[in-house]
């Protein structure tokens, strides 16, 4: 497979630092007017290139989920925009950006970083194409940038051998490149630490045993999967030294909303006195929310913890049913862990204690 | 399908409690010298009872974990060895007899009331086939008996419309009938409590979502499967009222080995103030274990944390990937909550507290 031209094979080089059957990868990128990236449903067992050409197919594949994570969506709806400049100059130009804006804020109205990339380069598309595609560029850049800045950060924070325990995937997938929760493990690793990984599985989806588990195996960084359950038990014996993870959202006083789980591993933690850091962008904390409480949690489908889709022996994709036939199940999608059970927030600023004072001096930065 | 005789059907209504589909099962029982067991490896997806009309395919169920659970091996043994006694009438008695106690001894050498039940048949075997089978019906309604009085103890501590979490399946497929960590709810719903059961997934083997689900829907019991990381959630919002688990195993101290991921459970419970209860009849303290420390967690094979076996769409049983392909999993099968972390012990003769003395004082009783 030869997705990148060689043009941009040279410009992942020096800029792209995940790999995949070791060569360079981003989440997202744009080659000429063709946007590109990861097939993410079909991880881990099928590795393929989604290519759109019109920024309808680019908002296909953030609709369908071929692009998931905060970072990567914003970066895939920022091209999407330049895309739609380019297709502009055929039709009324001012009409066709606006109504492509539109269409592309639709495609997952939940996504704070979707808004806020469409619109700067909205903005730059009333210039021209080229000022689009050279804005949706910089801000691809400056998402890997801050991941990269988190791995930095984060870096500091692991000795040695570390044993780091991490839930869900907030890896490069989930951004442009770098991600933030195994950031600081790619950055450590770079430098020699051996650091080791334990990726809790994450039911009912499952991110973990698929999502982190291929990058770290792709990026070659020892790690091992584990049931959900045996993590404070790890704990207990000594073998995990940090927890890591992402963050969905983080309230003004430091709580952190993310991926179910989350809370009972911080708890874990917290009872074995093993430090607990929350990795995001500073674009995840939200300064008008003043606690985690205040978050609804959203109930997903309950399908989700029934069935399961993956490759038979014969490498053929089955969805098989789980549980009980007959019995209900339960599935909220994420969780509240108080910031008291938060050690720090490990963003592209820097690393801060999860309270009020310190994260509205850092929104100042 | 009748598996049952006319005269085991009456003595059933009479001693059974459990339903399957509206009709009264034990989990294994004994009818002529043919010793049925219900068929848990296909279980949740398909009831069947496995006729065992020779000991040898008695120990074959226990070996191949077609009956699972200490309480329901321990009964399967003192049937097997009740049959070999009736077999033996054909050959040298003694020698006969001799052989099969080890045959069947071999099948699960690790589960302590198969030596203890195996050994008092055979003592009885020595007077005649008779005797033996009357002593392995006794220690099986002994079984059913024990069950019973840890619900009735158990059905004390459960408040009208308490919400229980539970983890894993110590139900009564784990014994000849009633169970352990699901008889308190059993006799609470058969007195009226409605009480409602969130069962834990329990991955990585889905003994929660399969085995407790499933005994839950035959019973009738209100109940929702829950991915194992969502408990923690449900106890800060106030959901769960109440945690009981089984035991493999109770040290001296109090200290509880049992299903991976009970230890989490534990742990959320304490922070949140929910009480949390263990059950389990007397034979699961072991006096000579002074503190669970010294236990030796066991891991188990990858495999069980990267393949799930279900039915597909087409009803067909498919085993599926559900992990990245060339990652590593760990699976320990079990952890040790410390006894600090529990409220009480549920036995047969009462609800003690989990330190030496009171355990001490019960074991006299």
């Amino acid at each position: 497979m030869k997705p990148v031209s060689d043009k941009l094979r040279a410009y992942f080089l020096l800029t792209a630092f995940m790999k995949v059957n070791k060569q360079h990868y981003r989440s997202v990128w744009i080659d000429g007017t063709t946007v590109h990236l990861i097939e993410q449903n079909l991880l881990p067992f099928k590795f393929q290139i989604y290519k759109a050409p019109k920024y309808t197919d680019t908002c296909k594949a953030i609709k369908t989920m071929i692009t998931r994570g905060a970072g990567a969506i914003g970066g895939a709806a920022a091209f999407a925009m330049a895309q739609a400049a380019f297709e502009a100059k055929l039709h009324d130009y001012i009409e066709f950006i606006k109504t492509a804006r539109k269409t592309i804020e639709a495609t997952r109205p939940t996504a704070y970083d979707l808004f806020y990339s469409v619109e700067a380069v909205y903005a730059a598309a009333l210039n021209s194409p080229e000022a689009a595609l050279k804005k949706a560029q910089e801000l691809a850049d400056a998402n890997a940038a801050a991941g990269k800045a988190i791995g930095e950060y984060g870096n500091e924070i692991l000795d040695k051998n570390a044993k780091v325990l991490t839930h869900c995937n907030a890896g490069w997938l989930a951004f442009v490149d770098y991600g933030s929760a195994l950031a600081p493990v790619y950055v450590a690793n770079e430098k020699g630490k051996n650091i080791f990984v334990y990726a809790d599985e994450t039911r009912p989806r499952s991110q973990g045993a698929r999502l982190t588990a291929w990058e770290l195996h792709n990026q070659g960084i020892p790690h091992a999967i584990i049931a959900d359950n045996a993590a404070a038990s790890l704990m207990q014996n000594g073998k995990i030294d940090v927890l890591i993870t992402g963050a969905d959202r983080i309230a003004a006083n430091g709580d952190v909303a993310n991926k179910i789980g989350t809370l009972e591993k911080a708890i874990a933690a917290k009872y074995y006195g093993i430090p607990f850091y929350v990795t995001a962008p500073i674009s995840t904390i939200d300064p008008n929310l003043p606690e985690g409480t205040k978050i609804t949690i959203e109930d997903r489908n309950e399908d989700e913890v029934h069935y399961a889709t993956g490759p038979n022996a014969n490498n053929e994709l089955q969805t098989i049913r789980l549980t009980n036939p007959g019995s209900h199940a339960i599935n909220p999608a994420f969780d509240v862990t108080p910031a008291a059970l938060v050690t720090g927030i490990i963003t592209e600023k820097g690393i801060i204690e999860p309270n009020e004072k310190a994260i509205s001096v850092l929104l100042k930065k």
